[in-house]
């Protein structure tokens, strides 16, 4: 009887090379996987089938994780307002241990006794898949073909001529991520420090150049609408990804520290991931208190920061799951953001937790709630440590 | 003899009105002080002047506080990458505090019994010019008419007048705080929390179309040379600021916790702070480790919300300062930067201390510093706890 | 009609000079109320009771809130292991809080126009009771003549005689505030930084000297049993006090910040709540992972001082109870306790959530989990960075 | 021409084994190194070398860290107060980051092109010595025979007699780890999770039951005399030890987290560090603010976890140190402290930088610095947020 195996495929050279060495020369039954986490479309995957077959995979299966990735990651990284190092949502982080988790949970349900993917060995997503698969099934044993071969594109291609696969491999230029939470871009450019994208490396065109409103609802820290057209989370954003594209919004190049301790640079785009992340981040501004949005943005880098680098089964990212959780209890309400060509901007937001509109009083004129000598009192307090502190040390 | 006091004076109705009614019903020497930190002209100098003397100030003086604004402060902003919420520079904040401690100590100067200044009871600014007055001269007592009677500008207007002085006080449409590290805008709209600020309101009209290329070249940290002109730090700053004020950049509003913790909403306009910070941050991501990286923007964030909340004096302050200093020694290189009408991109860096292109190899290929099973022997320990945690506690 | 006025009454001299002055010389209809946090016995309150109706209390109340003292704070401490600067357990903060919350409460229910409490104006417990009234009843005012009127001791008394009421004020040479968490003890000594408190000064008294095993076991993080004999948490609690406190165990003297800047000393002597939270932090050291514990540790010190500050009402505090209760899911299992006089060890702990005697391999022999060359590999990547760095920067 | 080895050697029998496997059956010249940090006499120095040139080493040689181990580690972890999970003071991490150090400056002052440790593959040590050599020197290549063979005691001592060498390998019943900074103990019982240590097995007996007590004196956060005696603080510390040992204090059991992700659990004698570091937390809560306390606790913490790690070469552990070096610029005074049987008080400090008794006024009476409207002032004020908050969200 054949090895059962499990193969995280993705139609591209690499797994392909893996599906027919793993089949022909090492004997395995390769069941090919693919994880939809909003990259492709099913005429992609129709084609992914086919060639899976082709190299010689047992069976092709292509498991829908939107929904997931969504329910699992993009949620927390919202409610988070999760950008690494400022600059970066994790678009492919976050995807990689989507597929990870689905891969070894469809592995251990047709009880696989191997598992694959195609990973290097210089990279992050090597750790994420090999972590997520341990952890969860420590009983299957991983197998790394282009990790543990380390062949050159040209030497994958004729050993598939040699077995009479004949297809067009052509590289493209550049090496492009797409997913629900955006879309990563690599070229020659990104292999440098200094050099930035050109214009055509970036999968969405400017299409559109009149400034357009839009007005996001927002409920319980998630997208509930957009110009009050109700929809699920997942919908939403794919629908903001279209509008927004247009726009070229939320492009740029981000410089990282690998989990295995290498700097890396990546070009990006994720247009509806940068509007939503902007707009709940303002709306938080208005109904959370100062220590609310002090803690969830220590929590939230932690969480990326874990997520980023596929510790995603740590027990400490349910424990802060929990308190992003708790803390939008009361994000509810409309951001109103503007977009134009390269740029957006985010104009202001209506909430019924605004506590910046109370009746209570507004800022820029004296406040009924205090006097004059209430506030000099406050301050009088207020400066009594650094008082004593001044007075005791200034000449001594 | 009259007692002795020096006011923080601005030229404005309300520190006008304090002129006037300290020094002719109250009896006080009134010495009116203004702190130039970057927002005036000579010609405004003397305008303050004329017109402090017209109201009975006893004498004015302009202290020039740009350098030191820049030591004390701006340096360890950008040290810090300082954006208050990933938004705000700090523009009107960072200045208050440098302009109470220049007032303070031209106090004490001239043995002052009295110090007055014009904020209200309801902002932040009353608090930083308090604290910083008692923290640093307990025995100097501070006067605040503004806070104390809360006359109406016509009020104000009226007593002038009855006092024989008939300036014309119209009060511009945008309030409006200039200096050295950007300009706070404030209107009818900042007092709502949906209204965008129009076009019109921002300090610094769009003049330039075509994108230009910048080279910003940074020291151990601070900006050196622009294009490879060298000038020192503040010099710098401002002839960025010339060229990036014409494409209208760093635009945007921010809504904030207040010191005295009800919400304030501010418009601001930035453009060589957030080219600045921007670029300073990318050149830190290749030259940086993680853990410094991580440190630096805990401390910063701190450092940002105490500056704010006016607790320069702390002397945790100087604690945070001595980290941030430290973690400066490698921050050298130039920074590439695109401006373009209402946006700029950071387009990448060079260094001699990149982390990333060191001769040691590249990411993306695999590296000659480990090999394959070096890898996975660092994801199957890197894998352990969890490993064990799953194990022992998903069944149970 | 009278005035209707709920006061916070412990039955000491300010507070009954409270009721005097507030019902006799300001008419108020003065209802007094002690909220019992595990400080007195039913023969205290019947005292209390007596000594306000004495003084011209229309009624009296004694609200047990023992339990809820327990749910809403102790149970958070515990999770947390939260000792105030490592040192202590924060007895007097954690029952102010809910004092404040049980009297404001009761004001509401009866309709009070007023609440007045007898805290002076140089301590934290003012702000306390003032923050927690306010933000949960602005409507009601706060009343506080020994704030207002600082008289001494000795003119509290000659009013009460005056009045007619001649009872013995004798003040105790120390002042012990007890309840569940701990009893906080102040004296002359606590006046100055040098002195300790004398042996006397503590209310338990050493009586045992034989060393005493015991075993403590926790279900998700709540003491469910001492010696394998169940109860609820709270009696759990007051049983392992007394066999504790027979040690004189949990004594310490603690300097802290106090809300209004200055700094305070208290001695305190809390033997079941040491033992606990050691006993909790070593069980948990045991089945958390290192980042559970680390963020733990953060968010538990920060619930701490908030709680300390009186900020109780802070929607942050429910965030991270949400995160603390997440995390002791799997905090089950039993501590082995030593208490001999004055001290005690925490022997060891036994869970089926052990993480570290999994039979996955203990520590100290090499594990089957990893190979030599594995450990090499994890350490050659964990080198990465720094290797990277020296290499650039050692020469340069 | 012999290739030149430098082996970090301790005189046991697996550093024993290796000088002989590595010298005779891989004919390697060996150069034996010890690092004394603390933990042994000139006496057992003299055996190591006639051990060390026995077993084939070409040479011995005992480094004196123990003035470096107290400048580069152990300064830093008085300055942050560092007790791993409030528990442990580190001895052994720290000592071994400082050989390491040592060893790695002797190699390549002698041109070896080999380093070798007897580190195992199950624990921490090999991480620190393979990280420090990798990174100070990547050049030289690191040799691990007991980690690579992993014999049995009684193979490795076969292997000594198949050679000749017939020395008393009785192995102790407890290991314990000596240095400047407390000594470690395992045994069969830190295999365990329940056991404790038995009293024997800590090396310092109880010698001395009468209660002593003395006077620390501090400057700048460094010990600088005892009882009015100066010294420098490395004979300090000595001093110290010996007094306070005769106590059998600062014993403890510590579960924490390896570097490879497992637990591990490890017994403790460390008399003059627990008094040191209590005793100078204790007066840093007297000279201290609260955001500096708060803000060293973290970034103490940090230090502690990464040095525990082996991650001393980071470059944020240079950064950190200039924050806690910064910090303790008034860190003067003096702590008294009673020792007795097991245990030891924390009595009082006195300083010239007390924040606490200066003339300011004193916590318990009325300050003169504030009345009590400035502290209802204060409070209103600071209730603001949380007062809006509830308005807005109590009913909706």
């Amino acid at each position: 009887m054949k090895k059962k195996l499990v193969l995280a495929y993705s139609g591209g050279l690499d797994t392909s090379y893996c599906v027919k060495h793993l089949s022909h020369d090492l004997g395995y039954e390769v069941h090919a996987v693919s994880v939809n986490t909003g990259g492709f479309s099913a005429e992609e995957t129709k084609k992914m089938e086919e060639k899976a077959l082709l190299m010689g995979a047992s069976t092709y299966k292509n498991i829908d994780a939107v929904q997931s990735f969504y329910e699992k990651v993009i949620k927390y990284l919202v409610f988070g307002n999760v950008l690494k190092n400022n600059t970066y949502p994790l678009s492919v982080s976050a995807e990689r241990v989507v597929q990870a988790l689905e891969i070894i949970n469809y592995a251990k349900s047709i009880n696989a006794s191997f598992i694959a993917h195609g990973s290097t060995g210089a990279g992050n997503d090597q750790v994420r898949f090999d972590l997520i698969f341990q952890v969860l099934a420590p009983e299957i044993e991983i197998i790394t073909p282009i990790r543990d071969q380390q062949l050159s594109r040209e030497a994958e291609i004729a050993y598939l001529q040699d077995h009479g696969i004949s297809l067009n491999w052509e590289k493209a230029k550049y090496s492009v991520n797409q997913g629900l939470w955006g879309t990563s871009v690599g070229g020659a450019e990104t292999l440098t420090s200094h050099l930035p994208l050109p214009e055509e490396a970036y999968p969405s065109q400017l299409k559109e150049t009149h400034p357009k409103q839009l007005k996001l609802s927002f409920k319980k820290g998630e997208l509930i609408a957009i110009d009050d057209e109700k929809g699920n989370p997942v919908s939403n954003i794919s629908k903001l990804q279209e509008i927004a594209s247009a726009y070229a919004i939320g492009r740029d190049i981000h410089t990282g520290d690998t989990i295995i301790g290498i700097k890396g640079r990546v070009g990006f785009e994720a247009a509806a991931p940068m509007v939503i992340l902007k707009a709940h981040h303002a709306l938080e501004k208005h109904v959370l208190t100062k220590w609310q949005q002090h803690h969830k943005e220590q929590l939230g880098n932690w969480y990326g920061m874990l997520l980023h680098e596929g510790q995603y089964l740590d027990e400490v990212m349910r424990n802060i799951e929990a308190f992003l959780e708790d803390s939008q209890k009361k994000v509810n309400g409309d951001v109103f953001v503007s977009l134009y060509p390269y740029r957006f901007t985010i104009d202001g937001i209506q909430s019924g937790h605004d506590l910046m509109n109370a009746s209570f009083g507004s800022y820029g004129e004296m406040n009924k709630a205090w006097t004059a000598a209430d506030a000099k009192g406050f301050i009088r307090l207020l400066s009594n440590q650094n008082k004593i502190y001044q007075h005791l040390n200034t000449n001594s």
